[in-house]
């Protein structure tokens, strides 16, 4: 973006303390832009920049910023007690959310404190939504008006509120005890005629979220219903507030990553990769790393009981990679399918048992895939190389039925543990890929050593 | 949603030839309610619900279903081509083309034959467009004004021509020779004064997207700038159309999925999950699999190289999995982790030497946790049980070193992949998390029984 580009250039001009060009350069851009300049400036410069901007800029430029920025921001502003007052009261009641809960208590307090009784009561009442619920997306700055209005009074009542509204494509038909009976898309009224009632125009159909709704159930509407702003009541059908598009694709960004991060098995990050502080990646990478290590200790363990077997027959330690991978990488295969499935709504609960049936065939035919290429490798290395001594024949047969059985059971358990998982109420992602690869390690183990003790005793072992 | 939940009562209707109570029923649903009834529906039932419908609401629910359940309705309604040449000259460009690109290239010659020949241009003109590129989002359903005209011309003009457009929410301002000069948001116009020309709403700034860029940049620029709808421009900057964000929306979930999938190690499915036939994901799945079997063979001949070492020490073939599932796991994070802040532009290629130096850090720190752990494995185990007879101590050290080792080489092979992939053209996720595992495996085989050559010859060895 422009703001990257032109760093250098920004920042001789505020040494030179060319402040009168730089703004004339700044009220230019977009606020994204300014946000993204912002962002890669050092403290006191950023400062510098927010405070050039008209009162207006420097609002929408600020919800831009990044909670850590905002956060530096604040704290550097924290004596300008005036600047940061309009600021804040300026700032639209979702935006505010996310910054009061991001901040440390002691400096929300104060923020909170800073605000105008009006906008303190939203702010309050916003941040009292359980966190991850469409409450806390909400913005109480939306166009209302009364189904008894006319087109025409509707469109003058929009010109007199609309400047501080989040959004007039969509605007809210209430009743007298604010009960939400109706939306109305701005293209209706647009098409209207002027001296119609809204009563008119309404199909009194509208789609809704309740303010206790989970986000996720909102990406779902969103993305259902193809809307760019939804209405939110309470239980009694209140009209509460709105969420908008934009803030719904930022949650449901977010919740891809945090999908991908566990089922790659990682805890999910909770800022940019990039800006997550080293000592907090190295943490939360270590706490699945160490699972996943006492996981394979027991294996290390249930190894141990086949030692005799090992030291008689060598040549089965060969093949031991070569089984618990098939079975880690098929069921890493399941889990993920499943799980992203399941997180987009392709496939519900109710769906298990067809997704079971699904995944006995398809781990069937997977494993003997896989079953028959490592036959194929036994007889081709005996045959060219003569690796296996005599007993090459039975030693194929467990190599082939063992991958087979492990590719199964990891095909199984990777698609069922996800469904598991979200019975249980825990989120299907952290039946993460490792997590299963590790599953499937131990299970691969024991049937392996198990047709051998079968096929080969009496001739290897 | 309503459809599911009906869906017995509907089949009883037209059953019973209840055709005129059930177009009372429809007429009050939501489109995309419509569409899900549809597509749950078997053939026949299907095809006697949408002709129910009347135009408008058959073409919008048309809109909204699978690209199977259109094929198979078309198939069905060939015959009908009256009704299906109205049905397809309604349909908005972009759902037009989304429909032609999936269909069987004899079906989609005949329908574009049926098009009137302005809406045969505008659709062969989007197919033009190379695939994923934004040209194939757009949609040339849009308000243009001119910047002589006032706001009370551009709303006689939009309340003219609104009905057909895709969205008013923005509306695009040209120049005689249709070169793009501004996007102007609903809202300036409904804020303004009637009187004032366009020009006055004026700021000559806006965002566009270029019909042959592709859709992940599109993603970024929706999400950026907070926008519901972009113009789309050639190189010379004539507007050709725009794309608005419930499509984009649509596209960045199919790519997080992609991801996902290809994270996984499943080549990335063209349908959900649940609708993708079995054969399809057998074949997916398998070709990875094989892939990385074939791999892991590399494996077990390199195993095969230290047989004389295996057969000597039996005890070190113990911690073959845990050292190797370790490289394996710390690899998946990293490569996971990259993956996904590449793909949502979190960093970029230049960014690699950045990573780098925090995924040596990360490295260090992770491989000296679990390095420790390890050697804690011995100590105790040895203390305990006795299990590792008199050299327990240089095997303590072999196992820890390795495990180090081991973390160090998946953690840099997981973050630096993804760049080198990116860096040929080929998208990051294909390093997926079982190739660099897989990568991993025969790393840390080698290291492992390198440390084991060095440190226990003599004793162990």
């Amino acid at each position: 973006m422009l703001g990257e580009l032109l760093k250098p250039e920004i920042q001789e001009m505020i040494r030179a303390g060319n402040l009168k060009a730089l703004h004339q350069v700044l009220v230019e851009w977009e606020p994204p832009e300014i946000a993204s300049l912002i962002e890669d400036l050092p403290s006191k410069d950023d400062v510098v920049i927010l405070r050039l901007l008209p009162h207006d800029l420097a609002t929408t430029t600020f919800e831009y910023l990044s909670p850590d920025k905002q956060q530096e921001l604040i704290e550097a502003l924290i004596q300008q007690k005036d600047y940061l007052a309009d600021l804040l009261n300026a700032l639209s009641p979702d935006d505010r959310t996310a910054l009061l809960e991001e901040l440390p208590g002691h400096l929300s307090q104060r923020l909170l404190n800073m605000l105008s009784t009006e906008e303190r009561e939203v702010a309050l009442r916003l941040l009292g939504y359980p966190e991850d619920s469409v409450g806390r997306l909400m913005t109480t700055d939306y166009v209302a008006v009364h189904p008894g209005w006319t087109v025409q009074q509707a469109l003058d009542h929009i010109r007199r509120v609309g400047n501080d509204k989040e959004t007039l494509n969509v605007i809210y038909v209430v009743d007298d005890k604010r009960h939400l009976v109706d939306d109305l898309r701005i293209r209706s009224l647009l098409l209207a005629d002027p001296a119609a009632t809204l009563a008119d125009l309404m199909d009194e159909r509208f789609i809704s979220l309740r303010a206790r709704d989970d986000q996720e159930t909102a990406i779902q509407v969103f993305r259902d219903y193809d809307r760019v702003a939804l209405p939110v009541t309470d239980t009694a059908g209140i009209l509460l507030g709105i969420v908008t598009i934009d803030d719904v694709m930022d949650v449901a960004e977010e919740e891809a990553t945090e999908d991908i991060q566990k089922i790659g098995g990682v805890e999910a990050l909770d800022d940019p990769y990039i800006d997550t502080p080293l000592f907090t990646l190295v943490q939360k990478r270590a706490k699945w790393l160490v699972v996943l290590f006492l996981g394979e200790m027991f294996y290390t363990t249930a190894m141990g009981h086949f030692e005799d077997e090992i030291a008689r027959a060598v040549v089965l330690t060969l093949f031991i990679p070569l089984i618990i991978s098939s079975g880690g990488n098929s069921g890493s295969q399941a889990a993920t399918l499943i799980i992203r499935a399941l997180s987009i709504g392709e496939i519900t609960l109710r769906d298990w048992w067809r997704v079971m049936r699904r995944e006995v065939f398809s781990g069937l035919a997977l494993g003997a895939i896989l079953g028959l290429i490592g036959i194929l490798r036994v007889v081709v290395g005996e045959a060219v190389f003569a690796t296996y001594g005599p007993h090459w024949l039975p030693l194929a047969m467990v190599v082939g039925i063992s991958l087979m059985g492990v590719v199964i059971c990891g095909t199984l358990a990777g698609s069922m543990l996800p469904f598991i998982m979200k019975r249980l109420g825990a989120d299907p992602a952290t039946s993460s890929a490792p997590f299963v690869a590790t599953l499937a390690d131990v299970t691969g183990l024991v049937i392996y050593f198990t047709a051998a003790a079968l096929l080969l005793s009496g001739t290897l072992l």
